[in-house]
């Protein structure tokens, strides 16, 4: 792992290159996030800790901060230094971060690489010059990074995610907000979030090689649109995914799909059956779609992979919900549990007689919060219960808050995982609560299923490393 | 079509049998619901308007209306009763319903045809006796049903979901109580809401036929776990799909799921195989899994399909989510636009030089309303493109309120489909507006394109008819 790569996570002091006092300046939405965390508030409480220098020749002072003329100026050794100038400034830029002994460098401007030959040459030649110097380079033509336990924001996005056990990298900037803002509503949370840009020198796999140093980091999640070094990101993912479960978005999965991707990055995305194969080598789980990203991070994150032995329950207050996920464990081949006699005597104790005697264990429509409690106990520590998946439809008789109450404390002290889906509601205080608690909850049963097949798939990895040890 | 079931959904006069001051009991809630459209409220104008008679022999007056002792003490005729009773009370209910008069009959109460043979004998048996009436069954074991233009509201759940298009039928009675939580959450609304229970006498079949004739209706939604008469419902859906687009979620797909289903209603689902070549044959739309069944609901009741010509354009101010939905669209074989040059010239006319001059069509990060605006218009007006599918990943410098009011007044007057899609974005006013305005907005670019694939499926069949005519 390069050092210089940990500096850009944790450094010291920052210069802000580009930093302006001007309202719809890139460089103004970058110094007020490492400033204030979120650039639309104005409390240091959640902003950057470290020192910060605003560098920009025709500014006196940005946010009551003196403003040097170059990087050059400042009296005193800059870890990082974030640019947001025009493209034609940032070669010299460059130069002088270099000259100043600068660790890292994110290159937020554009113009580059994504524009055309020139662009890859002019690219060329500032890694060539942060060569030199013994400085790296993230980007161009990127959003920039978040490193949340430094309460560290060097996008020029406007939200702020939370803190929590996902680190992610993506290449579409866009991409990014469009991340942060879906997790904010659904209540999960970041320890790393890095906008990749255009690979120019720091890529992927450096990227990740941090992340798994990362005492914060459970889970990596990763938009690709083309690996830039193949070979090298196979050889670390392989040997860290021991370490770190990751999941892996990689679109332009299809020809016309990587037509659009190369006019998108002007990366050339490579058949998709060498990254299937990566994929299958190195052990990253692969999401065919947005949704499964977040669904496979989100419990790779905040659950544990399920024991090899046994199937994963699925406990239901409605029956079609509960079909509705056997057939989608079914598609993808998820283990269910077959349940023991003992079980079902314990089941038979807690429940009606009604209740569906296999699994799905379907407690009926007038499953109280204290029949899910009990009914998850049960489950838990059942031998052939592997994992759980608890459904519950919204039901005149059931107050959704106290059950989400008594699911979490069912749930506590287990090591086996457990995913929630709380059938149709979207935002609602009883799946806020679940998944505030660390309990990921979706929507809809499939999306459930999915969470829990990422951990199987995980667990699967683990017994696979430990067989070849 | 049965007029006896039109009477269902427009009935002049209620009977609520088991009608209870009791807050615990089914009909107490059966009863608020009439009155109030939302047992929780107490205000008439979301109720029901027609006359609406209490029965149960240990009440005088409920919600101060005169309580009947029975259906036949009532001084008037009765177009439909509901009847929340214990199972052994129920078949003199219909007996007396029967001899009443009564047009059709809702059987909340469960215990009946899906606890075994003896249940299943009850219910032949209560069959018989409707039938020497000339009376209908719906249920038993249902949750009621919802005519939203009626303000009608027949069951024991406590939403009421918003008027709209789309007129559903549900299996699965807590599988409504999520649909509805759903559409609450996602803006789209019903005409009819069917919770059909154990089809003792109503099936699938009767219910689309009314659906058919209703001037609301404008795409029927189905969640089917198995039919109980396929030959009938084949021939019915068949001849129906030419009027009313339609889209089923057929659950216990998989051997697993179809073991459990039977497990949950009782009934045996079948060869999956069959049900594929039905869903061919009749034009009905399938979708795999709940978030498809909404997807496909919401575009074919809100978005006309598409004309034959062209293909699909994605509109987009984020290179990744554009290639994200290029392989989803790629994964369905849905057609993508090839932009002519008059449309690329036309683009360039509107839009800065880095666009990406084909489609996906790209129109950078920084895309204002007024660019959106002008790239719909152009895309739109374009003879090569069938439909639109709108992406905007949340971006620091636009507003995203601005934008959906100028995507939405853009897409105005056009013969065209257009679904959105705020990438990441679930519930904000931006969207919520969008989808208030009749074009379905989706979280993820991938349900976006399955909602258009509906729409474009929808094309086809509409030209397979005029073919054979």
């Amino acid at each position: 792992m390069d050092e210089n790569i940990r500096y850009m996570f944790h450094p010291r002091s920052i210069a802000i290159i580009g930093a302006s006092n001007k309202l719809w300046k890139v460089g103004h939405a970058v110094i007020a996030n490492v400033l204030y965390g979120d650039c639309l508030r104005r409390d240091r409480t959640l902003g950057y800790k470290g020192k910060i220098y605003p560098v920009n020749p025709n500014e006196d002072n940005v946010f009551n901060l003196k403003c040097y003329p170059d990087v050059l100026s400042i009296p005193d050794e800059v870890d990082l230094a974030v640019v947001a100038v025009p493209a034609k400034f940032v070669p010299g830029v460059i130069e002088q971060c270099g000259q100043k002994g600068v660790k890292t460098t994110i290159i937020i401007s554009a113009g580059f690489g994504e524009t055309g030959d020139e662009g890859k040459r002019v690219e060329a030649e500032m890694v060539a010059t942060a060569r030199k110097y013994g400085m790296r380079i993230l980007g161009p033509n990127c959003l920039g990074i978040y490193s949340l336990y430094e309460d560290l924001n060097t996008t020029f996005a406007r939200a702020m995610p939370m803190k929590g056990p996902i680190s992610f990298i993506s290449q579409s900037g866009a991409f990014c907000a469009s991340v942060i803002q879906y997790s904010l509503e659904e209540h999960f949370g970041f320890s790393n979030f890095v906008s990749i840009g255009n690979k120019s020198d720091i890529d992927d796999a450096d990227i990740i090689e941090y992340f798994a140093t990362d005492e914060h980091t459970k889970c990596i999640g990763m938009y690709i649109e083309a690996l830039k070094d193949a070979r090298k990101f196979l050889k670390v993912a392989r040997e860290l995914c021991k370490k770190v479960p990751m999941v892996a978005l990689k679109s332009g999965r299809t020809e016309i799909g990587r037509s659009a991707a190369k006019s998108h990055t002007g990366s050339i995305a490579g058949n998709d059956i060498a990254y299937e194969a990566m994929f299958r080598q190195t052990g990253i789980y692969r999401a065919r779609t947005m949704s499964e990203l977040f669904d496979a991070a989100r419990a790779l994150a905040y659950q544990p992979p399920p024991p090899p032995e046994g199937g994963i329950a699925i406990l239901t207050n409605s029956g079609g919900p509960g079909v509705v996920a056997t057939d989608a464990a079914s598609d993808l081949g998820l283990p269910l549990a077959k349940l023991s006699d003992a079980t079902i005597a314990e089941l038979n104790r807690v429940c009606p007689p009604e209740w569906s005697h296999r699994n799905p264990v379907d407690i009926l429509g007038d499953a109280s919060p204290d029949r899910y409690s009990d009914a998850i106990h049960v489950l838990l520590e059942a031998g052939e219960v592997s994992g759980l998946i608890v459904i519950t439809a919204p039901q005149a008789m059931t107050d959704p808050e106290t059950l989400a109450k008594r699911i979490v404390e069912a749930a506590k002290g287990t090591t086996k995982p457990v995913i929630a889906s709380f059938v149709g509601m979207i935002s609602s205080p009883a799946e806020n609560y679940v998944e505030e608690q660390g309990i990921p909850e979706m929507s809809f049963p499939e999306d459930a299923v999915l969470g829990m097949h990422a951990l199987v798939h995980r667990s699967r990895i683990l017994r696979r490393e430990q067989i070849w040890q």
